[in-house]
C-alpha cells in the first residue's frame, strides 16, 4: 500500500481536481466506511445524499457535486477507482516458490520462465505452460493441456487433458475445466457414455470463478472467448461457445451447444437451455430462464425471459390473480342475470 | 457406539419416561427403519399414524402418544434426539496424524497444540492455526490466514490469504473461502479487474458446506457471523454480511454487499440480489427470488418473494390463467352486445 | 483414432448401408462441422434441411433420407453414434502410473490389481479399492470407504469415510461424496449439529459430475442407484434415494429424504423439496420447482411443476396479465353502468 497525493491520482487517471491537490490518500473505501486519508467514489444517484456526510478525504465523481471532500472528477469514476486501487494496492502478491520440489512435474512438460508451480501440483505429460504463470498448490493439469503466459491458477483447480488456455487467464480455486460433458446415448433404458473427445478453449484475459465447471465438448470445442469473466459456481455445458467480453454472474448455468455473442450479461442463477443462439449485448436479469433464441441487444427478465418492464408489471399483478379470478366469476354471474332480464 | 438404558438417556436430556426405564438402546433410527434396540423420534403430526406400527424400542415424543414403544417425553424431541445421537455415536473421529511430514508447512506459520495437519496440506507463510484443529489432506491455507481453536477443515478446501476464521468452525470439502469477488470496472467494452483487497471473516461456530464459495470483499470484509450454518454449493458475494445463527440451505446465492440479520433462513436455491438489507428472523421459501429489502420477521415465498399464502393462491390460480383470459374476451363480447341492445 | 470403412461400422452397430460400403471414416462430427472422412448423425427432424448441405462422407439415420452422403441406417442412430465413437476414439486413456510413491496410502488400505493411484492422493485407513481403478491426483478417500472394480475418480474429488462405491463408477473432479448432511437441531436459537452417522452408497455404473455434492445420511444411507448419471454442480441431500437409470442434469438440487424412482429425468436447475416421493419415469423440465409427490410417468414443468402444455399456455398468457386486470376493471364499470340503467 502506497500513499499518494490527490494530484498524483488525478494525473494517473486523467482527471481534474476540485479541492486541495496535496490531499494525501492512503486507501480506498466505500462511501460508508471511508475516513480521513481515504478516497471513495460516487456513481449511483441513489446514494447522492451520502455525499453530505462522508468522511473521506476525497471522492471520485463524474462531475461537480456538493460535499466537504475534495473532488477527483473523472469521466468514468468506477474505472478511475479501479486504476487507483491498482496503483495503491496492486493485485495480489503471489508466493515466489519457483517450481516446488513437492510438485509432480512430468519430464515431458514444458514450463516457461519465471513460473511458480506450487506444492502438490500435478503437471502431466506433454503439458505446456508459458512464462510468468502462477500455479497454486494442489492444481491438476492433465496431459497435453496448454497454458499461455501470465496466467494464475488458484488452489485445487482441475484442468483436464488437452485444455487450451490463453494468456492472462485467471482460474479461481476448485474450478473444473474440461471434465466430460453430460453426454449419454440411452438405449433400452441404459445410458451409455459417449466419449467426450472435444476440448475446452479459454481465450486471453478470461477469469473463471471458484468451483465453476466447464465441460469439454463431445466433438469440437467448448470455448470461452477473450475478456469474458465468469463468476463462482457457474456451469457451462459441452460444446457451448461464450462470446468475448461477457459477464456471467455466480450460479449461472448455460446448457450444451448454446452460443452467446459478445458483451452478454447473465445475472445470478440464470439458466439458458441448450442449442440456443443468444445475440450480442443481450442482458438477462437474475434467476431468469431462457428457452429460445434471443436477438442482439435484448434486455430480458423472468421465466420465460421477456421485457423486464412487462415482467415487473406481471410481478405486480400476480398477487391480484386470485381476486381477478373471483371477479371474473362475479362478472359472469351478473352478466348472465342481466342477459336474462334483458332476454 | 455405546448402549444405554432409556433411563440414562432420559437423565441425559432431562426427559421423563413412560414404559420400561431399563429398555436397552443401542442406536438411533428413523420411524421407518428403527427396530428392537433403537430409539426414534416423533415431531411431525403428519406421521402420527406411523406410531402404531413402529418397531423401535423407544420413541422420543413431546407428550403422551399411543404406541407400543416406550416413550421418552422431552419438551424439544429433536434437540433430545441430537443429544442422544451425540451420546451414542459421538461426532466423527478424525485421523490422529499430528502434523504430517507430507504437508508443506511454512516456517513462519504458527500451529497450536494437538493439531492434525493432513498429507499434502499447504500452510502458507504467516498462517496462524489455534489448538486442536483438524486440517484434512489437500487443504490450502493462504498467507496470513488465521484459524482459531477446535476447527475442522475437510479435504481440498481452499482458504485464501488473510481469511480470518474463529473457533469451532467446520469447513466441508472443496469449499472456497476468500477467492476474489466478481468485481470489474467496464471501460470501453473491456472488463478491468478491481483488486479485491478486502477479506472474509468467519466467526465462531459457523459451518460451511462442501463446494460452497465465499468471496472476499473488494474493500472491508465479507462476514459470516457466529453460529450460522451454510449448506453445500452456496455462493456468497463480496462484502456481504450474513448475521448470526442463520441457516442457508444448499444452492442458495446471496449477491454482494447484502446484509442479513440474525436467524434468517433461506430455503434451497433461493437467490438474494445485491445491496439489500434482509431483517432479523426472515424466512424465505425454496427457489424464491429476493430483489428488495425485507423487514424483520417476514416469511416470504416465490419470485418476487411475497406472503407464502398469496404465493400459494397464485400457484393454484395460475393454471386457470389461459381460461381466465378467454372468459374476459367472452365477457367483453357479451357486454358489448348487451350495451348495443340497450343502446 | 482409427479409420474404418462404412461397412465395418455398419457391421459393428448392426445397421445397413445405402451408398459406398468402402467409404473411409476416420472421425465423427456434428452435421455442421463434419467433412470428408467424417460420419455424422441425424435424429432431430428440426435439422432435416441440413441433410442437403452436409459435407460429411456418411450420416447415421433412422431410415432413408435425401442427402449426398452415404447412409448408415440404424434403428437408434444416437446409440449407433455412441458405439462408433467408442470404436473410433475409445474412452479417455489414463496415465499408467501404478501406485504413485507420492500418494499417501495407509498400510491398512487394500488396493486391487492394476490400479493407478495418482500423486498426492490420500488413501486412508481400511479403505478398500477393487481392480483396475484409476484414482487421479489429489483425491481423498476417507477411512473405511470402499470402491469396486473399474472405477475412475478424477482429480481432487473428496470421498468421505465409509462411503460405499460399486463397480464402473465415474466421479469427476472436485466432487464431494459423503460430507455431513445439513442437519441441525435448533434449540433456544442455537443450531446444534446432529452427528451424521449414515453413509452414501453409490451403485454400479453411476457417473457423478464435477463439483457435485452428495450428503451422507443422518442415519441409514443416501443412495444413488445403478446406472444413474448425475451432471455437474448437483446437490443431493441427506438420506435421499435416487433410483436406477435416472438423469440429473447440471445444477439440480434434491433435498433430503426424498425418493426418486427409476428413469427419472430432472432438467437443469430443477429443485426438488425434501421428504417427497417422485415416481418412476417422471420427467421435470428445467428450472422447475417440485414441492409435492409425483406419480409414475408424469412429465411436468414450471413452479409449481405442472403439465408442460399448461405451463407453456401460462407462460404465453402471463404478458397479458396487466391488460387482463385492466379489462376486468373496465368490465366491472360498464356492467355497473348497465345494471344501473337497467335498474
Amino acid at each position: 500500500m502506497q500513499s499518494r497525493t490527490l494530484q498524483e491520482l488525478a494525473n494517473h487517471v486523467g482527471g481534474t481536481i476540485k479541492g486541495d491537490p496535496e490531499t494525501i490518500i492512503t486507501a480506498v473505501g466505500t462511501m460508508d466506511s471511508a475516513g480521513v486519508g481515504d478516497i471513495t467514489f460516487f456513481t449511483n444517484k441513489k446514494y447522492e445524499s451520502k455525499l453530505k456526510t462522508i468522511e473521506a478525504s476525497a471522492v471520485i465523481v463524474p462531475g461537480d457535486v456538493e460535499t466537504d471532500a475534495a473532488l477527483l472528477i473523472a469521466a468514468d469514476p468506477y474505472y478511475a477507482l479501479m486504476q487507483i486501487a491498482v496503483l495503491i494496492y496492486g493485485h495480489r502478491k503471489h508466493p515466489q516458490t519457483g517450481v516446488s520440489k513437492k510438485a509432480a512435474v512430468s519430464d515431458s512438460a514444458t514450463i516457461g520462465d519465471n513460473c511458480q508451480i506450487g506444492d502438490f501440483c500435478t503437471i502431466s505429460d506433454d503439458v505446456k505452460i508459458g512464462n510468468n504463470c502462477i500455479i497454486y498448490p494442489g492444481v491438476f493439469i492433465g496431459p497435453e493441456a496448454s497454458i499461455g503466459d501470465d496466467c494464475i491458477v488458484y488452489p485445487n483447480a482441475a484442468i483436464y487433458n488437452k485444455t487450451v488456455i490463453g494468456d492472462r487467464v485467471i482460474i479461481q480455486s476448485n474450478a473444473s475445466i474440461g471434465q466430460d460433458g453430460f453426454g449419454f446415448a440411452t438405449h433400452e433404458g441404459i445410458h451409455h457414455k459417449i466419449p467426450q473427445v472435444g476440448i475446452v478453449v479459454i481465450e486471453n484475459d478470461v477469469e473463471i470463478g471458484s468451483n465453476t465447471v466447464i465441460e469439454r465438448a463431445t466433438l469440437g470445442e467448448t470455448r470461452i472467448s477473450e475478456g469474458t469473466k465468469i463468476g463462482d459456481v457457474v456451469a457451462i455445458g459441452h460444446g457451448t461457445k461464450i462470446g468475448p467480453h461477457c459477464l456471467l454472474v455466480p450460479q449461472v448455468g448455460v446448457a450444451g451447444s448454446t452460443t452467446l455473442g459478445h458483451h452478454v450479461v447473465l445475472g445470478g442463477q440464470v439458466g439458458v437451455a441448450g442449442h440456443l443462439k443468444i445475440g450480442n449485448m443481450v442482458q438477462i436479469g437474475a434467476q431468469s430462464g431462457v428457452s429460445g433464441n434471443i436477438p442482439d441487444g435484448k434486455i430480458l427478465l423472468g421465466t420465460p425471459a421477456i421485457d423486464p418492464g412487462i415482467t415487473k408489471r406481471i410481478y405486480a399483478t400476480m398477487p391480484q390473480l386470485p381476486e381477478m379470478r373471483k371477479k371474473i366469476k362475479q362478472l359472469e354471474k351478473k352478466l348472465a342475470k342481466l342477459e336474462k332480464s334483458n332476454g
